[in-house]
């Protein structure tokens, strides 16, 4: 049964082991592209769900853009050329024949989106415009890793469209909160929100600002980021609207998105060396119902079992485990693997008492509960499960954050063996972020809001005047 | 307003006025594809919903595979590759480099599916596996129409492997019930189920199942196919398990496609010279609010209205249409172009009386209520007008479907004006039908089932025995 390799021992081992063994995902033959299996599948499909029905709820509305975008779009904006250009996969002939102008497939499709919002917008009547689409993208990436950086991967983009430079504003902070409470609340992730660097912002955005969570091994993992990109792409698309005063203006824009790195940000941040821990709220399954029963007492086990489940499916997204082949023994150790929050156990003396054991997966604590108070405790249990992850991770991110205001300590913090998240102040210099990449591998993962009082002092590297607090971490 | 081409001067104007009228779809700058807008989307999304339940009611899980094909993968199965190879989009570079083999862009995804069930099926144990994708596919066309071919477009397949043929028979056939019942009982678009002829099949099936529905110009369109696929796939990918008896056995196959093709029956079913119809349980407005004020009594008006939109929110999809910048009168039309079954007026004297005004958009029907009774009205009225949407459209077929056994009658059939369903003797040879297609261009539809002892007599083109009754049509 030792699938998993200890993190412990290697800790990008037991990632890709956690990945293969629960079979959320496996390498495919197209490089650097991945099958999402069931198990990975339906957890992406509880996430779209979750996150789907908040973008409804803060007016948008889906809609579906090409695949393919010519190639001479991508190139009408500056810095959205030369930050895409490297990954781009290019299609050059098709039907039979060869292609008057190649299309690239898309990479992020605010280029054809724009190109079509030029067409839907003439007035302020037709602002704002908030649109969202669900849909796979492709960057050619030269190391890929499952779930966390692979060529092709799904994600939703959102791209909105503004009278105002404030409106266009409020609605990237209103989506980078939508991010944070699905983040914190279903994920049970706990992050960091704030604005990325000029260094590390989106190719083609004014401003990034992103949610970066903290991973097991200590490094940051930017989960979902969102874009005010000004007037950038209605100028390279010339998309222009009649205000109120009849006078002629150009959109401002912005974009944001999430994808199925945020399945590995789950892994990574809550599962443990059994396997999968999957917080209760997002996981496909939440209880396993496991009858342990011999031959003489089998039907009546599983009668059990089975009146076990009914009695919870209403409530609970719950199955029983009712395999011949394999002993109660293996299927606790699977169960484990595959991060089902709770196991129930029942066995002939369970159902004689009338009982049922829950066992958590993330303490391993056993709980007996009589059959007709099963329905509460799964739901106290689940709820603390929940809770519990949440304050693990964060108190995790506590234990592993440090300020550090001199030079000589950051470097020993990144290049020794620890790590972690460093609070520390910056002068703004895009020179001093390099050199700091450049000695540790440490990049600002986020200008955290809300902390412009602990800017004071002078810049890490430089020694000028700070003018932000800046946290560093290696990244994923 | 008159926006609308009538559907007795110019169909195919007709239908795509609609389409872009009602704002679902829009032409891109991408040759072929289209982009399906909010409305459009959302008819799409309550399809997927309905149809993705009943997938897993059936035993299935969804799953995601490469966008990308290698190039050699579609060359493994001989009739695939014959098939599809005139529609392929290659991709000949990425990343900056040449790639050492090309990529197709999936067409379907047959081929990476077997290449991965190779790696994930050894024994008996794992089987069936029943994996359904919701996926984009690109098929380079020639000549496109919205939704009914474009280039790319968004459907779902499903992908089965089973322990023996009889159990992949009964899968594809399970399926296209699927299809059938989705069709008739909430698209209210009657169907009829039949297997292909072998010239029409899907390229590597060994039988090709379909529903196929007729349109209001009589022409009939294909709406959903499942197919046997036998060990083709199997045999290509050399994808063999271990049965009981410890024997290897090729695997057997089916896969099954439905797609946003099915926007385009729906509205080529239903729709009249006002706009789009929607059936109720598809809709994803069944009722809006409108309220009819003046200056003097507005605040009152909508305040009555919102009332009576929650008092239906719950256990309807409704909305109101508080837009102070168009007339009532403006509003009906619009609202009537968009297809929402019901509208709701709500004027001074409702207000005063205490009632509404429900409108029918099938029938124009006006029917007031109390507005204690709006509720118990909405729900009889909603599912009134689905039964007669798929009343009214299988009187329609009933009505240009004819039994015929002469030749020559099937060539004025065909040749004259009207057209519709012909119901022949057909003796199963594809030269038959050749022939019947090149002087007619009608093609055989479905071999419907439970028609066997109809299949009498001699057919229709060569005179010889006939083997099947075939359903001859146009076709989209």
């Amino acid at each position: 049964m030792a699938r998993i390799t200890p993190r412990s021992v290697n800790y990008s081992e037991w990632y890709i082991n956690i990945v293969t063994e629960a079979k959320l995902a496996d390498y495919s033959p197209v490089k650097g592209c991945m099958v999402i299996r069931p198990r990975g599948y339906a957890l992406w499909e509880r996430m779209q769900a979750v996150l789907d029905g908040m973008f409804k709820e803060t007016g948008h509305q889906n809609a579906y853009f090409p695949l393919l975008i010519p190639e001479s779009f991508i190139k009408k904006e500056a810095e959205h050329v030369e930050g895409f250009s490297p990954e781009l996969a290019v299609v050059t002939h098709a039907g039979g024949e060869d292609l008057e102008e190649p299309y690239v497939i898309r990479p992020t499709s605010e280029t054809i989106v724009w190109s079509m919002y030029k067409k839907w917008i003439q007035s302020y009547r037709d602002l704002p415009l908030l649109i969202n689409q669900w849909a796979n993208v492709l960057r050619w990436e030269k190391r890929t890793r499952l779930f966390l950086r692979t060529s092709e991967f799904l994600w939703q983009e959102g791209h909105t469209a503004h009278a105002t430079a404030e409106e266009a504003q409020e609605e990237t902070l209103r989506m980078l909160e939508v991010y944070r409470r699905f983040a914190e609340d279903w994920l049970a992730m706990p992050v960091i929100t704030g604005q990325k660097s000029q260094s590390e912002k989106f190719a083609g955005a004014v401003d990034t600002y992103a949610i970066e969570a903290m991973m097991q091994d200590k490094k940051a993992l930017q989960a979902g980021t969102s874009h005010n990109l000004g007037q950038n792409f209605a100028k390279a698309f010339d998309v222009t609207f009649q205000d109120r005063d009849g006078k002629q203006s150009l959109v401002w824009a912005s974009s944001w998105g999430a994808s199925t790195r945020l399945i590995g940000a789950l892994i990574m941040t809550h599962s443990d060396d059994r396997g999968l821990v999957l917080p209760p709220k997002i996981a496909p399954t939440q209880a396993v119902v496991i009858p342990i029963y011999k031959n003489q007492n089998k039907a009546a086990v599983l009668a059990y079992a089975e009146k076990l489940r009914d009695s919870l499916k209403s409530r609970f997204r719950v199955e029983c485990d009712f395999d011949d082949n394999n002993s109660p023994g293996w299927k606790f150790a699977e169960w484990e693997l595959l991060g089902v929050p709770l196991r129930i156990e029942t066995g002939p003396r369970d159902m004689e008492a009338g009982k049922a054991l829950l066992v958590r997966r993330d303490t391993g604590e056993k709980i007996p509960a009589a059959f007709d108070e099963v329905p509460a405790r799964l739901e106290g249990l689940l709820a603390e499960i929940q809770g519990g992850l949440y304050d693990r991770a964060l108190g995790f991110r506590k234990a592993n954050t440090v300020g550090i205001s001199s030079y000589e300590k950051f470097l020993a913090f990144f290049n020794g063996e620890d790590g972690g998240f460093a609070e520390c102040p910056w002068c703004g210099d895009g020179a001093c972020e390099a050199k700091i990449k450049a000695d540790t591998k440490a990049t600002i993962r986020v200008l955290p809001f809300g902390n412009e009082e602990r800017a004071a002092g002078t810049c890490l590297a430089c020694g000028k005047e700070a003018r932000h607090l800046a946290v560093f971490a290696k990244s994923y």
